[in-house]
Parts: structure tokens; sequence; C-alpha cells
């Protein structure tokens, strides 16, 4: 019975691959018209920089050529940026890319890719998805309980480690000496130490700067948050020549184009105008510590953030009312307001909560002074 | 002596997929204000329907949200295109991308995948590199002296067949008859039959409507070639709903939201305006027949062409005083003309010259009137 429902899944026409992934489920995205407040993916409440739009209008205009296969005025910007080369950078179709090509050209390959790669327990779900599709061994190391990340734990023979910083979905951040300990001894093994910053502008400490000193040190960040630009796909790497290098062999041996010609000019303008997108990150800032604040005080559970969300747990959780913050997650979604809720053991108490503007995380707080 | 230059150029950070892929090469983009006309990427001479524009502009209003994870409004413009559902139709950033995961996801992994993929000895050089990705097995199979293929020597035990039809870099279409055919005993063998028709616009028959009788074959299309987009990156998929799910456990494994808002927008506003398209395409051909008269009357071999490019042998190869085209391709370089040469022993003396606009190929048709 059990394999009659197994085929019936699969198609005599899939490989070995596609049959043993299990893939990655985006946050939801609702369709046109939908009226609800999204607090569910981590998106920026504000818009992007007024000079990202004029960038678009202008590379409108040449949309009949190919883009620069290496997303060259990207790399200018960015390396101006970090006060880097542009050896130094690398940008691809949103960081979740970049991300994959770091699995594919870094990590060990089963059968005898050896020791496995290292990452939390409770992190960004996409790690072991990616696992999945390059065959890489992996290892999860527990968070303590109050989620924290022990960095000694990651000191053990391995294929190499990637974490968030701050973490997803806990938003807790490491200092930049405990990331910057981690790199020393993963570069005394030989082995890659890549940081996944894509919510280091909402309190992080980046390591950008290190990766002068370690050379096997590679940081990942994003314009979809900090940038406001979500819809537009442009994440980047930043490291060592020869690290970037192993990823530009891995795009061109799988698209030689990730960037197209208006996210490639579109980001390059959110770049040189970093200042508005700071301003814009300066209010989500304030907005989640008051949202914090008045959460706790009618009895939430939140972790401390480094992010644009909260990762949160409702008082009825907490009284012991109800096992899980299923409940709440259904019943704020009836009430307009999408959360994530992650059905995994470890994080069932919890909600993560993407701060939105400042209207309308009033309009939720007020939702929550409700029986939920 | 040789083991040493081979360290020096790779890491010890590098994994082994990385050391031994051997990446893509695309055509030079020349930088801004280089003065030269571009014959070398097969790009449309014509700038994308005005209809694209507006699109751009009207979604760069909301890049602050995440686009739809499947690029659901651009399947729907296809699938109404095509008289098919959306169940049938896969997008992702770029043509090239849906190569790279039709191998990830049809084709087999070495070492127990078992029987090689099959494609002809001349055609897209990625299609090799994507073996080196996902570790495909893939044996080339001669095409005749006139660079034919004929199907008969596909029929054999496989992985899967892949070809572009028209092919390239050859620009020689198959008919819609022979192509069916290996559709058919591929079904026999219950293996996958990709078509790859990039520059099917530009004469080709595509067998895009087969797609519901024969369930294991894929048509690739792109907004590249016919639609002006090059710039935007946006491929598809045709097929039964299978292998679509198959490609989209295979992108929701890499990168979930392959097609930002801006691409997502603006190719479904090209298809809608697709009689804009046919009206510049029909110029292009128009200029390959007339190019290709000219040519052969001064003496040039050039294939026939079912493509936005043709395939063709100067003279001074042809009477024997030169031994490929590499010399004519520096020459041309230097009036200003970028051509294609592969230096590869079966196409040595051919170039592939992407077919420009009407000015364009009358200065082209000029320069080659002078001795090269």
């Amino acid at each position: 019975m059990w394999f009659g429902v197994i085929l019936l899944c699969v198609s005599v026409f899939w490989n070995d691959r596609v049959r043993r992934l299990s893939p990655y489920t985006p946050g939801e995205q609702p369709k046109n018209g939908a009226s609800v407040i999204k607090l569910n993916t981590n998106e920026n409440p504000y818009p992007p920089s007024p000079s990202v739009i004029e960038a678009v209008t202008r590379a409108a205009a040449s949309l009949r050529l190919y883009p620069d296969p290496s997303a060259m005025p990207l790399r200018e910007a960015l390396a101006e940026k970090f006060s880097l080369s542009v050896e130094n950078v690398f940008c691809s179709n949103g960081s979740d890319e970049v991300l994959a090509f770091c699995f594919g050209a870094f990590f060990p390959e089963k059968p005898d890719g050896g020791r496995p790669v290292l990452f939390p327990d409770i992190t960004y779900s996409f790690y072991p998805v990616y696992c999945g599709l390059w065959n890489t061994p992996f290892c999860e190391i527990p968070a303590g309980d109050d989620f924290s990340i022990n960095f000694n734990d990651y000191n053990i023979p391995n294929g190499g480690v990637i974490f968030p910083n701050p973490n997803a979905p806990t938003s807790i951040a490491q200092t930049k000496e405990a990331v910057l300990k981690a790199a020393g001894f993963q570069m005394e093994r030989r082995r890659v130490l890549v940081v996944d910053e894509a919510y280091v502008e909402f309190c992080g400490e980046t390591v950008a700067p290190y990766i002068k000193e370690y050379e096997n040190l590679l940081v990942v960040q994003t314009f979809s948050k900090a940038a406001s630009l979500a819809g537009l796909r442009v994440g980047y790497a930043l490291g060592n020549a020869r690290l970037i290098q192993a990823l530009e062999r891995a795009r061109d041996s799988f698209n030689s184009y990730p960037v197209d010609a208006l996210a490639c000019a579109a980001a390059a303008a959110a770049v040189r105008d970093w200042d508005y997108s700071r301003k814009m990150n300066r209010r989500i800032i304030a907005s989640r510590e008051k949202t914090i604040s008045a959460l706790r005080a009618m009895g939430w559970k939140v972790l401390p953030s480094s992010a644009n969300f909260i990762f949160a747990s409702p008082p009825a959780v907490q009284k012991g009312d109800v096992p899980d913050a299923a409940g709440v997650f259904q019943k704020l979604r009836e009430k307009g307001f999408l959360t994530r809720y992650f059905p995994k053991e470890r994080v069932k108490k919890f909600l993560r909560i993407s701060i939105g503007s400042e209207e309308e995380m009033d309009l939720f707080l007020k939702c929550c002074m409700e029986p939920l």
C-alpha cells in the first residue's frame, strides 16, 4: 500500500536525484488583491531607494542585449562600498542561489566526500535542501535550550561550516569575535566557513572586512531585506578571490548570466544610495524594539532580535494552555495577519513575525491584545 | 612541473566538483561605449515590444515584495499562447537555467547512473558543461559531414536525448516529423527527449503541441532571441505535468524565486504582444536570406539557416588558402564586427554570424567585399 502511494507520486522519467529531493517551501505570497498584512517572509515594509526606479527605467532601454555575465557594474559598486576589489565579489540571482553555489563548490560530495558539513539544527531550512541537491553529507549541531550557538561544538572534523548571523528563524546574533574564532579553527582545518548575513543590517556585526585575513571565510548578503529589493532577486558573496573563482566556475556551469540587466542596474543604484536604506532600516529597528516590549508586556516570550523579524511564543503557549503556536498562527491569519509557523518539535511554540511598517505593527499589537 | 601548474590553478578550498568543471564561456559583451557591430551572441537587433517597458515600469512599484515563486502570471500567459494548462509550463531565469534543471532532473547520475545521455557532437557547447556539473554520463553522436542529424543514430540504449532544433551553431533545422519519431522511440525506452527550441521562431517547426501526445517530450524555449529580451533572462519549458513537477522540485532545491518580478511582468507582456515579435522576426528572416545570397555570391559557403544566425565559411577557407576561419574572425573584429569562432576541429572553417538590423547587415556585407 505504502509502495503504491510512493509510486503514484513519482514518475518513471524522474532521475534518482529528483526523487530523493525534499524541496524548500517558500513563505506564502498572497494573490494580488488579498487584503492581508504580510509579516511572513521578512520583506522590508518600505520601498527601495527612488534611484532604483530610475536605474530600472534607464536599463530597460537595452533589454535586447545580454547583460554583463558577471554583473560587473554591481560588483564595482559593492567593491567600493566594502573597500574590496571586484575579484572579492560574486553576484547572483538572489542569496539563495549564492548559497546553492556555495554548497555546490565548497562542501563535500557523497559517496566519497568525507566529513559532513555542519550547521545548527535550528536554522535556515534551505540548508539541508541544498545537501539533497548536491549529495552533500551534513550534520546538524543542536543549538542550546535558548537557541544560542556555541561554536566550540563546531570545532570538530568537518567538511565545512555554514550558519546565518543573525540566525533565522531565531533572530539571535553572534558576536564578531565568536564568528572569527570559528573562522580561525576552520582555517586550521583548511575548511570553508560561510556566514549567511542576510539580516546583518538590522543590528548584526558583519565579518566582511575580515575576508582579507581569513582566506576560508565567505560572507553572503542579499538585497532582499535591507535594500527592499526582494522582488529583484540579487544576492552576493564576499571572499578571497580563489573562493570567488570557485563560485564563478559553478555559475558558469549552470547559467552564464544569472543577474539580469535590470537587477544589475537597480542593485548598483541601491548600493550607491545606501544612506537611504540605512535610514529605512533604523525605522524597522525602532518598530522591532517597540513590538518586542509590547508583546512581552502582554505575556509573550520574545527572543532578543538582531533581525527584521522576531521569534515569539504566545502567552497561551507560555502558560501551557496549548502545546504549540499553530492555533495562534491560524487565528492571526483569520484576522488578516500572515506570520510564519514551523511545525518542528524544537520551535513549534514560536511564530516568526516580520517587522512591518509602524502602522502595520500598531495594528498587529492591537490584534494581539484581543484573545488569540 | 605539470603538477605544479595544476596546483597553482586550484585551491585547497574547492571541492571535487568545482575542480572537475569545465565552465561554459559566453560570447564577448563589449563594454559600453565600444563601437562595434555585435553579431556574436544571437541577440535580436530590434527592441522588445513597447508593452514590455510599460510592464517593467508598473512592476517596479512593488519591488520590496518577493515575486510569485513559480512566476504564475507568466505561466498563465504562456499557457494561453500554447493552449496548454499552467501545469504544463515551467519558467526560470533564462533557458540555460531551464536546461541546467533538465540535466539535473531527467538525466542519469554517475557512478551508478547507467546509460549516457545523447546529443550531437556539433551542438550547443553548454550540454557537456551541464554533464560536468551534475556528474552525468554522456555520449556525443557525430553529425553527418553536412552537419545533418540522423535520429536513427540515437535509437540506441540511452539515459535521455537532447538537441537544439534548429541546431546551434549550425543553424540547421530538423522536421517536426523527424523530431516526433525520436520522441516515439524514446517513449518506448521510457526516456526523456528534450528539444531545445531557442531559435524555433526563425523558421523552425515547434513540437510544443505534441507534449500532450508524448509524455516524455519536453520543449524548451526562451525570450532572449525571438522576444528581444536577452537582458531579462527568461526561459521556459513545456511538457507533461509530471515532467514540469520534476523541474519544480529541482528549482525549489536551488532557488525558490528564480524569475524576478520585473522579468515575470515583462515576459508576460511580451507574450501578450507576440504579433509585434512575429513582425520583427520576419524582418530578421528577410535580412538573413539576403545575407546568405550575398555571401554565397562572394564565394562563402553558408549552411541553410532556420535561425537568427548563419554558419558560414569564408572564401579563403573554401579555396584552401587558409586552414580555418580564425584569421577572418580576427580581421572582422578589427573592422568592428564581432562574430563567433569555435576552435573545434569539425567547425573551425566556419563563423557563426548573428543577423543584425538591415543597416548592420548592409555594413557587414560591404565589409565582406573587401579582402579579409
